[in-house]
């Protein structure tokens, strides 16, 4: 069985700087039709700086929609027409200041699929050098380093609560698993 | 260095089923006035059942915003006033028609911390028994059953693309090897 919901119209609400808003009427598989709100997002990467002593370069940051300062991987959304790898590197420069030579792409995701098209492309960034970045300036972060280990105890104990890091941070400890 | 980011004052943008938007002004650290766009979310939880011969019971449903079928761990919205565990069992039951025995709390998260107040419980469904719940009128799903090492793989090439369900996977696999 594979059920598709068919839109039958739109209604835009908001046209904003980092997301818009519309409410679509849908067919639901019955023949009954129901509502959708969608944030409509360009999308992002996030990046897994690792460096030669397998420590892990993290972000931490207000989130006003959290009220609090999480610590995250660094991450940014993508400009438009750019390519994910390219928006990684980028975003990597400007938030930790390191350039990586060898850049692997982990996974992509729907961060919430229920409500937002916001796709995520995951990458693991290894043999990194020192290199300048010109900062957002609309961002304040602060840049802490971490063993992975404690990074993992850190999503138990609920210091980390981000769910792309949490996401990231298992599946690297599985790829060193392997 | 500790930044926070005061509310000067707020638009109401959209008051909506499943979310709500408005647009915060803030002051920046630097004195500087920011806009903020904040979709608002009741939060949710989601369950990663283990049947006993270890493997893993997911959910196929269409994603409206996704444009497709994703397959998730088991997941719902917090009713008001619900606690987070109980939500978590109501939604296995209606999901997945399975009563718990065992349950235990993985993570907590933020789906989308860039713009959405929504936090996600994900919880550890053990010692299941079937038990048929009243599945939501408005929710078309397929349950699908995996091996855990199977649904890993499925992270890495693709087929799995929901940012919850990744972190559950990793953080489960990480609980395996303990």
């Amino acid at each position: 069985m594979e059920f598709t919901e068919k839109t039958l119209s739109t209604r835009r609400i908001h046209e904003g700087r980092i997301i818009n808003l519309r409410e679509d009427t849908i067919e639901l598989p019955e023949g009954r039709t129901g509502k959708r709100e969608i944030v409509e997002h360009k999308g992002a990467v996030c990046i897994v700086p690792v460096l030669p002593d397998k420590r892990v370069i993290m972000v931490r940051q207000f989130r006003k929609p959290c009220e609090e300062s999480l610590l995250e991987i660094p991450a940014g959304g993508l400009e438009k027409g750019e390519d994910p790898a390219d928006c990684a590197r980028r975003e990597l420069r400007e938030e930790t200041n390191q350039a990586t030579g060898n850049m692997t792409h982990l996974f992509s995701c729907f961060l919430a699929p229920g409500y937002s098209t916001e796709l995520i492309h995951c990458y693991l960034a290894e043999d990194l050098r020192e290199e300048a970045g010109t900062p957002d300036e609309d961002e304040n972060l602060n840049v802490e380093i971490y063993e992975l280990e404690e990074l993992l105890a850190m999503c138990d104990d609920g210091r980390i609560k981000d769910a792309k890091t949490i996401a990231a941070l298992g599946m690297l400890y599985r790829r060193n698993n392997f």
